[in-house]
């Protein structure tokens, strides 16, 4: 199986944390993607993801899968035991529940934030500014003060509970933790009175899947390694 | 169990359909949410659901549970043959990237343009605009152009595919359908050259779970019976 990807991205490390977590790491072709060079807003990539976005899984037949969510559910249930996505309707629809409110809360507000209110990713990857909206730096500040509040947000989840989902370690935090790199590469911090959250993310970060893959987390040395 | 939510809505439909997919429709007490006056962004509802949308359903031992997919999931498992989100690793990775990319790439067009170059759902529900960007309709109008290339690809992927995921009927075509319904009350026209899309439109609409659910459909009848 190969995925297109680029290590050390928000999304990519999602996935990394998934192989490590299911044993299949040795199972994967890695191939680079130049996102500063925005390869994958170009036709040959769009030809395997219409989204343009990275991680894409092409299985060894050919098909191709894109979304986090997607390629986590595909790897987490090969083996028949569906640890990250959840094994009863409860556990499964916690787990997509809470994922799915970490990305909309969280890493699409950390997302708005580093494309709007920051340089981003250089001068390729700027997104669309209508020619009458001045008011883009104001936008990237508030998707920034709604990626603070999720933080809020989960860490009051956290208060009550081990993990984002439940009791066990799931897809929620996988995206959660990536998310909070992401943040902290943007300039974003953790409000400090999120002691939950902190506490959380620093038991995370040691988890064997998750520390023998730091050097794939979005940290503020891939941008500047990046140039940026 | 009940769900909160309103009746004729995009959201709202997907579920329903859901329901009358797994025959689980009696078991459900609806609530309606007053959508047009804003009762989901105030507090007693946001207390339930922290991102203030519908449909919100509450299992019996008051666990609550918001997000499509996450309330789809956990009724489609729930007999164990779970029809509409896969069963294999290939299946659910197919079905949740198709989901994914039809929320991404059509329901959200639709909702920009909904929200942002059209009335919308009326004075308590715009959404937040920067005192600096005129643009707003601009935006809403790109967004509205996001969607129709939405259609253009699902029509696409129609072309050789008796469904969004595949063979069968899954939660990626309620999820396309229902943006289609919300596309055509807000006034976006599905490209008359997306013969496909339009055939399988047509087919859907006649599945028994579609069809006795018509009245839920969110019409430009509905946007009329609201007063907008």
């Amino acid at each position: 199986m190969k995925i297109y990807d680029r290590s050390g991205f928000p999304n990519p490390s999602r996935i990394r944390v998934v192989l490590a977590e299911k044993g299949l790491e040795t199972q994967i072709e890695f191939v680079t993607v130049d996102l500063i060079g925005a390869e994958h807003k170009q036709a040959p990539f769009l030809a395997m993801n219409p989204s343009g976005k990275i991680p894409l899984l092409e299985l060894d037949d050919g098909t191709l899968i894109s979304e986090s969510t997607a390629i986590t559910e595909y790897f987490d249930n090969l083996d028949g035991n569906p640890t990250l996505t959840g094994k009863t309707p409860r556990e499964k629809a916690m787990i997509h529940m809470m994922q799915k409110r970490a990305e909309t809360e969280l890493m699409d507000g950390v997302d708005g934030y580093f494309h709007y209110a920051t340089a981003g990713l250089g001068p390729l990857m700027q997104p669309y500014v209508s020619p009458e909206w001045a008011g883009r730096k104001e936008w990237g500040e508030r998707q920034g003060a709604r990626a603070v509040r999720g933080m809020k947000y989960f860490d009051g989840v956290l208060k009550s509970r081990t993990f984002v989902a439940g009791d066990t370690f799931s897809m929620a935090d996988i995206t959660v933790f990536a998310s909070l790199n992401f943040a902290e590469a943007a300039g974003l911090a953790i409000p400090e009175e999120c002691t939950a959250l902190v506490a959380w993310r620093s038991k995370v970060a040691e988890l064997p899947s998750v520390k023998n893959r730091s050097g794939q987390a979005f940290l503020p040395e891939d941008l500047k390694r990046f140039g940026l």
